[in-house]
């Protein structure tokens, strides 16, 4: 069977969307990566790697202008490119985040390496599982999966809120390591973000397969199925 | 002259953005206030506006995809609708950056009052303005306007650096109000992200205006005309 012109755009549209995810979170892990190892070069691979973030988000932004102005399409295609271009715009801010916690790391490589009461690496493992899935969600068409992710955000708010526990309470006892742990808290509070963007693409999921808004929604019958939407 | 159907629905959704910015400004500049006077009631009224805000951006969206799915508009009106959304899902998140600011008033309220080394209401103003002008810019179509905001992200970065470096001093010198200094520091921080979503919603504008996309064009000729899109 012959593909048509919009067929063939529609999948070109979700295609370079993914690559753009992959490159968005490839961001995440090697700056978290870059934490752990405090290595310069991945901190330096991801600020290099922003302009290809940068780039792709503009081609899709044009893509799905070029579609919406030639094709006219309807109802459910229609809800797919807009959810496609505020996906795109999520992802992007997920690079900038992944931009700060590699700005972050390259201030930690600079003090002496000390112990802190933070797992970053569990919690990035938390918040790159939030991004994978909601990508999967949206591979599939599946609200189910993006329903999961929403899920997923308060186990990442808690870690936020420990962790900001925690190291305040060490800047208090141990003033010598304030920086430090000022570092690691915002590389918390930047992993925090990023879930809230794997969040608010689910929810574009969500909009695009059942037509249905769940943004905002914690008011409704099931509480479960219905989070609010979260950005902090 | 009669108006026609598509124009009456142009201008409402135009109207019904604008009131969303009228929220979210006030939003912001009643956190603000808030932090200055150790005002909780303040605080209640921007967590509670919130869900005005929340309602106003689905609004917003339904209203933009009816637009798309009946009318299908072309060129201009198109580009025009796509930065609707955008500015809409912008202005949501200066709502979210409100309520971020009014927790962590609401936080220092609690603690000891303490002189910091922070000018906030300073940095408020300049981010206040940033809102204001974008939403001008937006209101009269004018793409000078909104390049005035793009040159002005410049400084409210400088003064959220300036913050940072002053209050990790703070800490360090008087451990016993770093709970305070941090929560100072995460409202300049927060306000830092208000002025990113004013920078985004001109960028929107210029694209909507000039049907160019001015972001991520750090390298194009005039730099001062053409700055990167930045989000911290």
């Amino acid at each position: 069977m012959m593909r048509t012109r919009f067929q063939q755009q529609m999948e070109d549209l979700r295609e370079k969307l993914l690559r753009m995810g992959g490159l968005a979170e490839l961001a995440v892990d090697r700056a978290t990566q870059a934490y752990t190892e405090r290595d310069l070069t991945r901190c330096q691979l991801v600020l290099e790697n922003e302009s290809l973030i940068n780039a792709a988000e503009r081609e899709i932004d044009e893509m799905a202008f070029d579609i919406l102005a030639t094709q006219q399409p309807a109802a459910t295609d229609l809800r797919f490119i807009l959810a496609v271009t505020k996906i795109n715009a999520d992802l992007e801010r997920v690079g900038d985040q992944a931009v700060n916690i590699a700005e972050r790391v390259m201030d930690l490589i600079e003090l002496p390496a000390v112990e802190l009461p933070v797992d970053i690496p569990r919690m990035a493992t938390a918040v790159s599982a939030m991004v994978r899935r909601a990508l999967e969600s949206f591979v599939e068409g599946k609200a189910e999966l993006a329903q999961a992710v929403l899920e997923m955000d308060h186990v990442v708010d808690r870690m936020r809120d420990e962790a900001f526990i925690m190291l305040v309470r060490k800047m208090n006892e141990e003033p010598q390591v304030t920086q430090q742990a000022l570092d690691a808290l915002l590389v918390a509070r930047n992993l925090e973000r990023v879930a809230d963007h794997a969040t608010n693409i689910s929810e574009d999921v969500i909009f695009w397969v059942l037509g249905a808004d769940v943004r905002h929604h914690a008011q409704a019958a099931s509480a479960a199925q219905r989070p609010e939407r979260s950005e902090a």
